[in-house]
């Protein structure tokens, strides 16, 4: 129905994640009524962006760099590290500007139903980096879920065996600030008032 | 907190409409993900779009030739002329099969609260392929809402004295199809009463 290039931009938003027949037409016919630097500069975006971004041979932060900003700063903690699943934790984590060490992606969780085990992560990679530059402690910072909980467990009984004095901690669990207690599950609830501390 | 190009690629897709920081990200992150041509297919297909397709000199459809594909096509009769808001409702008429007639895309309905009157609408065009192609009917295809109402009634206002002959009709009101009679409401009820048609 569409003259062809539209078609096949329509086409080629489609595949994006989230991104449905709709949506994809409608951002088209927007983008076709945008003046042309607008759009040259989002393609131009794309093709940079693909081209220069790479993953930061330690820690697999995407960089423009290797190694990555964080990586590289001498302001930056070296002993003590952040384990997260992707880089969107690791930008919340920053975000929180209270984390001045290092950080570990590891590129997933471990998940058997979607065919991710702890080989398609990257563990052996935090295993050698371990070893190599020895940190103190480790935070793991992967989501409160059944597939965080068992990644957690595997990398720590990789890095046992060859760390055994490196400190491991866990995010807090606990009611989120701004939350109203009547609505708290009670299975943070409970894990709240495990965890509850000295005024 | 983002490498620079990624940070930039995230602020371009955030120009989109109706995505926000979070989709952005999102994206943008699954982008660097994917093998490099699917992102180079995406940064084409925009350029492309934007370089070959232009409005249709007749009808105002985009496309990459001039006259359109509608406008160009012998199967079409050139007498019975669809007058629509924009591009999408042209491909939902098309979509039925049921219209073999031209278009006329408009390009929005007037709407003095976005500040579009009938000076920024594509009526002037209209009138002027109206006093030369001289069709014989006029549908109006427009969203039933105050906008497409008033809009419809200004269009007729500028061609009924440059054609006093020219046919103009407006798409039927009546229940959608598939739906239940108990959840209709009371003005689409009223307008399929008044609108019965024989058995």
């Amino acid at each position: 129905m569409y003259t062809r290039p539209l078609a096949r931009l329509i086409e080629e938003l489609q595949r994006l994640p989230g991104i449905g027949s709709k949506t994809a037409q409608r951002l088209a016919l927007h983008l076709l009524n945008r003046p042309a630097g607008e759009v040259e500069a989002l393609a131009q975006a794309l093709l940079e962006a693909k081209q220069t971004v790479k993953h930061c041979s330690l820690c697999f932060n995407w960089s423009a760099e290797d190694p990555c900003e964080i990586c590289r700063s001498p302001q930056r903690d070296r002993l003590l590290w952040c384990v997260v699943a992707d880089v969107r934790d690791l930008i919340a984590v920053e975000r929180t500007r209270e984390f001045k060490g290092l950080y570990h992606v590891l590129g997933g969780l471990i998940s058997p139903i979607n065919g991710i085990g702890a080989e398609q992560l990257r563990i052996r990679e935090l295993v050698a980096r371990v070893a190599r530059e020895k940190p103190q402690e480790l935070i793991f910072a992967l989501s409160p879920s059944v597939e965080g909980e068992v990644t957690m467990h595997v990398v720590k009984d990789y890095l046992r065996p060859i760390a055994p004095n490196l400190r491991m901690t866990r995010l807090a669990f606990g009611l989120p600030m701004g939350s109203e207690l009547e609505y708290a599950d009670e299975v943070t609830l409970a894990r709240a008032l495990e965890a509850r501390q000295e005024l």
